[in-house]
C-alpha cells in the first residue's frame, strides 16, 4: 500500500489530497493511512498534513527509490517490476541473476551505486553513490539472435528522445554510446540467454551519467554528466521513468517491425554516419567513412580505395 | 585429501595398496590415512584392510559421487571441477547460476537426480535418482556466437564414440539427439550467455538414459536406456568420466578446427543424413531428402520439387 499512497502524493503535488480521497482510492482507514504516512516520513519523505487540507509531499524531499520510480511509470503493456538495492557490484549481473532464477520480463535492476558496473567486453563501468544512474531491464522478446544487436540500437534511440526532451543535444555513437558534445554521457550494454536457435532473455544494460561532478583522470576528457553541462541537479527518478515509459513503446514497435522502424530516427540522432571514422575489424584497421546504417543495424564504412565494409560489431573512432 | 585418497584407492584396484605408500604419495601420517579410510567407510564405500597388505577397495561398492567421477578423469588442458548434487531442479540452471557468478571454465554439475531437468525449447527431461545421468558443463569459448550450434554437434561426436567404446550402436539425429535403435537415448542442450557479438558462457547439458528400466508411457517407445538395450547395469561414474575425457580433446580441436574437422565422423554416425525427414521451416512444414551437412553444421534438405533448404535449427522427423 505505501507505493500506491507515494503514487497518489506524488500525483496530487504540488496540491494537497485529503485523507478522505486517500481512504477512499486505497480502500481502507484512516489510521491505516496516517501510519503510512508516519512511516514515510521516517524513510525521508517531506510530508505536510494540514487540516481541511490533508497531505501535500514536498516532491523534492523524494529520495531515489523503486516506489519513486513506479509511481512516475506510465507503462500499460509491459508489466515493470522494479527491484531497487542502494548498492550492488552489478545490476547487470544481479538481472542475469534473477533471469536464471526466471523472473519475468519488465524486471527493471536499478542501484543507486554500482562498486563493479561492467560495459562492453568486460570493460569496467563504475556508478558512484547517489550520482548515476544504473539500471538493467530484462526482456524475453521471441526473436532470433542475430536481431540481438537491433535492441541496443532502439533502446539509444529511446534515450536520444529522453534526453532531448529535457533539452540535452544528444547523439548516438555506434553502437552502443550516446555522446553529448562529443563526450560520452551514456553507455548500453547488450547481454543475453539464449539457446543456439533463439533468445531466452536479454539484459538490457543502461549507465548514464546524471549529477557526477568529476569523473576518474583516465576518463576526465572523455566524459561528461549531465549535471556538468545545464550545471543543476536533475532527477534520477524523472529520467530513470522517462527512459522505462519511452523505451515501452519502442520496444513494442519493434516487436513488431524490427529495427527498420527506427532506422530514419536513428540516422537523424547518429553521431556517426557521414564522419570519418576508424574501426578494428577482423585484426585490421580500417580507415573510412562511415555511409550508412541497413535495417539490420549493420554499419557500413566505405574505406580510402572505395571497398565497402559492413560491420556488425566493434568499437568505432570518430576522427 | 579424500579425494586423492579416493583415487589412489581406485588405481590400485583389485590390488591393495599399502598404507605406507599412501602416505608417502599424499605426504601425510598413518593415522590420518586411517582417520579418512574411517570416513569413506562411513561413506558407503567397501575397503578392505588387511596387515602387511594394506587397503582394496571393492570398486562396485563406489557409488555416483563427484569424486568417483572425478578420480576416473584423465584430462590434462580443461581444468574440470566436479560440483555433485544427490537431487537438483535443473543441472543446466545450476550451471547458469554459478556461470553468472562468475565460475570458470570446466565447471562441471552433476546430479543423481534432476526434478524439473529441461530439454530443447523448454521441453522436460527428467533423471530418476540413480538411473541417468544429467551433466552440465560449463565453458568459455572464444568463437562467434553463429558458432555456438557447433558445440552441440561436436557433443554429439564425443558421446557416440564412448557409447561405441562400449558397445552401442549409436548415431546422431541432427541437431542434438542420440538414437539407439531409432529411440532416443540422449538429449544434448545447449545454452549461452552471450553479448551480441561474442560468447560468454556455454552450457552444455548432456542426459543419458543409463540404468532406466521403464520410461512414463507418453516416450515408452520412443525411449531407452542402455541398460534396456544390453541387460545389464552400467557404471555412471566410468560414462561420466569417459564422456568428460573424450569432450576434451574434441573441444580442444573445435577450437582450432571449427566442426570442419569432425564433419566426416558426424557423417559416419548420422541417422539423419540419406534419409526422408520432415521439418518445419519458417512455420512451412519441408518433405525431402537430408543430403548433407556444412562445415558450419547446417543441414541441407532437398525437398520433393527438388528446391534446397538450409536448416539452422528445428526438430527433424526421420520418415
Amino acid at each position: 500500500m505505501k507505493s500506491e499512497l507515494l503514487t497518489l502524493l506524488m500525483e496530487a503535488a504540488p496540491n494537497y489530497i485529503s485523507g478522505q480521497a486517500i481512504c477512499e482510492k486505497l480502500n481502507c482507514s484512516r489510521t491505516a493511512v496516517w501510519k503510512q504516512i508516519a512511516q514515510l516520513k521516517e524513510e525521508g519523505y517531506e510530508i505536510k498534513a494540514v487540516r481541511n487540507k490533508g497531505y501535500l509531499l514536498a516532491h523534492s524531499s523524494v529520495p531515489f527509490s523503486g516506489h519513486a520510480v513506479k509511481a512516475k511509470l506510465n507503462c500499460r503493456i509491459l508489466p515493470y517490476q522494479i527491484i531497487f538495492s542502494s548498492s550492488l557490484p552489478s545490476t547487470q549481473t544481479k538481472a542475469l541473476r534473477l533471469a536464471t532464477d526466471g523472473a519475468e520480463e519488465g524486471t527493471v535492476v536499478i542501484a543507486d551505486q554500482q562498486t563493479g558496473g561492467r560495459g562492453r567486453l568486460g570493460r569496467a563501468w563504475s556508478t558512484a553513490r547517489g550520482t548515476g544512474l544504473a539500471m538493467s531491464l530484462l526482456l524475453k522478446p521471441d526473436i532470433p539472435i542475430h536481431q540481438a544487436p537491433q535492441i541496443t540500437l532502439v533502446a539509444a534511440v529511446s534515450i536520444i528522445k529522453v534526453l532531448r526532451k529535457i533539452g540535452f543535444d544528444a547523439k548516438i555513437k555506434w553502437p552502443n554510446d550516446i555522446l553529448i558534445d562529443n563526450r560520452k554521457v551514456c553507455g548500453i550494454l547488450t547481454e543475453m540467454q539464449a539457446d543456439p536457435d533463439r533468445i531466452q532473455t536479454i539484459i538490457l544494460g543502461i549507465g548514464l551519467n546524471v549529477n557526477e561532478q568529476e569523473f576518474p583522470e583516465a576518463i576526465r576528457n572523455s566524459a561528461v554528466s549531465l549535471s556538468l553541462i545545464n550545471k543543476e541537479e536533475l532527477s534520477r527518478t524523472d529520467i530513470a521513468a522517462g527512459l522505462l515509459n519511452e523505451f515501452e513503446t519502442d520496444y513494442q514497435l519493434f516487436l513488431q517491425k524490427s529495427f527498420s522502424a527506427f532506422k530514419s530516427r536513428w540516422e537523424e540522432y547518429s553521431a556517426t554516419l557521414n564522419r570519418n571514422v576508424s574501426v578494428l575489424h577482423n585484426n585490421q584497421m580500417i580507415y573510412g567513412q562511415a555511409v550508412s546504417i541497413s535495417n539490420e543495424g549493420v554499419l557500413k564504412i566505405v574505406d580510402e580505395s572505395g571497398k565497402e565494409h559492413n560491420i556488425y560489431s566493434g568499437d568505432i573512432e570518430i576522427h
